[in-house]
C-alpha cells in the first residue's frame, strides 16, 4: 500500500510518517500541510553516497539536485551530509548561501542564466558553473575577467539520448532547449573556444537525459557516449577533461506498481560503464558528479489535505474536494502525474472507495488525481496525498490567492516547522495602493 | 498584427502600451514585467456597464471575476468603476478589503470554501455567498445562525451546457466539481431545504458555463435554462428567485486570427434572451450579473522580457530563451495557450522569424509558444508577449526560486508599480533555520 518506508499505520488507525500520528500533523499545523520525514531524506542521501564509495571508490559526488525542494532547512540538510549542490537559479543560490552550504560544492545549471546570476555566481565563488551555450560562455568569461577571477566550468552536452520519458521531462536529444548538440560538432567547438579564454577553466561535461526514468539503460548509453566524446576531446585537442556530471533523472515510486531501478543497481552499472569505456578508450577515469533530486525528497514527503465537499455524481463520479489543490501541488494539472492516496484517519481500512480528487480553485483543471483509490470519506476527513515530497512545494503558487501551506519535517519522532505557512497579509506585502 | 488598441509602435520602432515605450519600461523596471493598461481596463468596465445599461436597462450588475489579476490595485480601480467583485477565496476577500472594496458588492464562489472563509464572509458581510453544495449551506447556516447574522446566498447551478471549450476550463456540464445538477432534481432540492434554514436567505441562482468561449449560443441557451428553473421553482415551491448570475466566460483575442463575440452582442442577445423567456414563462424579470475577469483585465496587459541565448537547431527549430517563463506564465505549459508575442525593440519590422520561446527555468515545459511569428533577435532584445493581462501574474509561481516580476499599471501616459518585484529575501521569508 505505502509507495516510502517512512510510513505506517499506528493503533489509532490513523496514518505515520517517521512514527508521528498525521492526524495530529494536521490539527496542530493545519491544512493543507507539507509534511517531510528528514530520516528519510538524510538515508536516500547517505544510500547515495555509499554507493558512489562502493561502486566508483568514492572517486565522485552526489549533488543534490534542489529545484526539487528548495528552502533553507534543505540546504542545511545537505551541507550537513556533506553532498553538493545543483542550483538552477539565483534565488537558489541566494537560498543555499544563506543557509551556508559552501559555494565551491555548488553546480550552478540552467539554460538562460542571466548576467546578474552569473556575476553572483563568480563574485561567491560557486564551484562548478554549467555553461549552456557559446554566448553564456563569452558573457561569463568577460564578467569572470572583469573580477579578476576564472571560472570553473562545465559545459552541458546533448548526448542524443531519447529516454522514453514525458515529454515536457526529456532533455537529452537534440530538440531541446538545453545545452550544445554532439552531432553537429558545436560541443566540441565550444571546448575549443574554451580553452582559449582567460576568465574560464574547462573542469568537465554535464548531461542529463531526462526525469522520472525507470530504466538504467538510458543512463549507461549517456555515460558511454559522453565519455567516447572525452576521448575524442583528448584526440582532437589534447585537452583532458577531469569531471563528469552524469545529472539526475532516477525515476521514484509514486504508485504502488511503479517499479523504479533501485538507486544502488544505477551506480553499479553506469560506474561500470563508465570505468569500462574509459579503459577501452585510453582516458583517464572521470570524477563522477551525479545529481539525484526527486529520488531524495519526492518519497519523504507527504501532503495533508482536510476533505471538505463530497459530492457524488450518480452513473458519472465522485468528486472529493479539499482545501489545497493546483495551489500546492500543479503536477497532475501540468503533466497528469498520478499518486496514491489515502484517509490518514481512516488508514487502516481497505481503500475501497474510486475517487476524483478536487482542489479548492475555481478551475476545473483543479484535480489531484481521478480514479484514486482510497478509504470511504465524509467532511472533515484528512485526506494524505503520498510521495509529494518533490515538485510541490518549488511549484506551488498563490493561484486564487491562496496562501501556501507550511512545510514541517519529521525527525527521531519530532516535528518542527521549516517553512512557516503564508498569511493573507503575506500576499500583500509587495502590493502598492 | 495587435490584439489590443492599447498597443502602437512609436517612432523609434518599439512597441508602446497606453502610449509609453515598453523598451523604456523594461529598462526602468527591469525585466521580465507584467505591464497593463489602467485607462483599457477601466474602458472595459464601461463597456460592460455601459452594455447592461443599453440592453437590460440597467436592471443588473457587472462583477470583475478578480482571480484573472487581483491585487490592491485592481480592486481599488473595480470600485472606483462601481462595478461588483467575484471572490473565490479568503486571500481575495483580504485583498479586496483592505483595498476598501465594499463587501456588499462581493459574491463569494467556490466549490470548497473552508469554514475559516464562509466565517470571514459572514463576519464581513459579503453581499451574495454562491453556495456550491447542500453540504456548504448548512455549514453555512450554522455559522450565520452563530453570528446573528442572516447570510444572501445564490446557489451554483449546472445547467447542463457544453460550451466546446478546453476540458480544463469547461464547467457548465453534470460532470464537474463545482454546483448542483438540474437533471437530478438535486438543485430544487437545495432550494428547498434553503427555505427552510434561518441562517441564509436565498436571493438568486448562479451558472458559469466556461472559459474563453467565443460563440454567444451556449450562453443565450444557459440563461434560457436558467430562467426555466427559476420558473420551476416558482410553480413547486412558491419561491420567486430575483437574481440571476450569469458568471462570466467571455472569449478575448490572444491571437490575430482569434474573433471572439463582441462584448456588446453578448449583452444583447443574452438579455434579449432572459427578458423573453421570463414573458414566455411568467416570471419577473430578474436582476441579472454577469462576470467578465479575463475579457477586463487580459487584453490589457503585456509581459516584457529580456531575449538571452536564441538555439538555432539546424533542421530542427530556433529556441529564443527569455528571462522568465513558466513561473510568470504557466498557461502555455498547462493548456498549449496561444499568445501573440514581438520584439518590443524591434515592433516595426516584419515578424518574419518563427521561433520557440523558451523560459529560463530548468525544465523542457518550460516554454511561452512554440511557432511564433516574430522579429528576428538576439540576446539583449526585448520580447513582448501580448494579451498576458489575466492569469498570468494569478498564476505565478516561485519555481526554480524565480521571484515574480512586479507589475506596472500605466495610466494617462504616467507608469506607476502595483506589485513590487520580489527579492531574493522575499523567497526566504517564511523560511525557519
Amino acid at each position: 500500500m505505502f509507495v516510502s518506508d517512512s510510513l505506517g499505520v499506528n493503533e489509532s488507525g490513523n496514518l505515520t510518517i517517521g512514527g508521528l500520528d498525521t492526524v495530529s500533523l494536521a490539527e496542530k499545523y493545519g491544512t493543507p500541510l507539507y509534511v517531510m520525514d528528514e530520516d528519510e531524506i538524510r538515508g536516500n542521501l547517505r544510500r547515495f553516497k555509499a554507493s558512489m564509495d562502493k561502486y566508483y571508490k568514492g572517486h565522485g559526488l552526489v549533488a543534490y539536485a534542489s529545484k526539487a525542494f528548495n528552502c533553507l532547512a534543505m540546504c542545511k540538510i545537505a551541507a550537513e551530509e556533506g553532498v553538493g549542490l545543483d542550483i538552477v537559479s539565483g534565488g537558489e543560490l541566494h537560498t543555499a548561501l544563506r543557509a551556508g552550504f559552501p559555494a565551491e560544492k555548488m553546480f550552478f545549471h540552467g539554460n538562460n542564466k542571466t548576467s546578474v546570476e552569473l556575476a553572483m555566481a563568480v563574485e561567491n565563488g560557486v564551484g562548478r558553473i554549467v555553461v549552456d551555450n557559446v554566448s553564456e560562455l563569452m558573457v561569463l568569461n568577460a564578467i569572470a575577467k572583469a573580477a579578476g577571477k576564472k571560472a570553473n566550468i562545465l559545459f552541458r552536452i546533448k548526448p542524443g539520448i531519447d529516454a522514453h520519458t514525458h515529454d515536457f521531462v526529456r532533455t537529452g536529444q537534440i530538440d531541446s532547449k538545453f545545452g550544445l548538440a554532439l552531432e553537429t560538432g558545436e560541443a566540441l567547438e565550444a571546448v575549443r573556444q574554451a580553452a582559449s579564454l582567460d576568465g574560464v577553466a574547462l573542469k568537465g561535461l554535464h548531461c542529463h537525459i531526462g526525469s522520472q526514468i525507470f530504466d538504467i539503460d538510458p543512463f549507461v548509453h549517456a555515460a558511454e557516449v559522453m565519455i567516447s566524446f572525452i576521448a575524442q576531446i583528448k584526440q582532437e585537442t589534447g585537452i583532458e577533461i577531469e569531471q563528469l556530471n552524469l545529472g539526475g533523472g532516477f525515476g521514484i515510486k509514486y504508485l504502488g506498481s511503479d517499479d523504479p531501478a533501485p538507486y544502488e543497481e544505477y551506480m553499479r552499472r553506469v560506474s561500470g560503464a563508465v570505468e569500462a569505456r574509459s579503459k577501452e578508450l585510453g582516458v583517464k577515469e572521470p570524477y563522477i558528479i551525479i545529481e539525484p533530486g526527486r529520488s531524495i525528497v519526492g518519497p519523504a514527503g507527504i501532503t495533508l489535505y482536510r476533505v471538505g465537499a463530497v459530492k457524488e455524481i450518480p452513473g458519472v463520479r465522485t468528486y472529493v474536494s479539499v482545501d489545497g489543490g493546483m495551489t500546492d501541488n500543479p503536477r497532475y494539472a501540468l503533466y497528469h502525474s498520478e499518486y496514491e492516496a489515502m484517509i490518514a484517519n481512516k488508514a487502516g481500512r481497505e481503500r475501497s472507495a474510486v475517487v476524483t480528487v478536487a482542489g479548492k480553485c475555481c478551475e476545473s483543471g483543479d484535480l489531484l488525481g481521478e480514479g484514486m483509490h482510497i478509504q470511504p470519506c465524509e467532511a472533515g476527513d484528512i485526506l494524505a496525498v503520498l510521495a509529494t515530497g518533490a515538485y510541490n512545494y518549488s511549484m506551488s503558487s498563490n493561484y486564487n490567492r491562496v496562501p501556501r501551506p507550511a512545510v514541517v519535517m519529521v525527525k527521531g519522532g519530532e516535528a518542527r516547522e521549516v517553512v512557516k505557512r503564508e498569511t493573507f497579509d503575506d500576499l500583500l506585502r509587495n502590493d502598492v495602493l
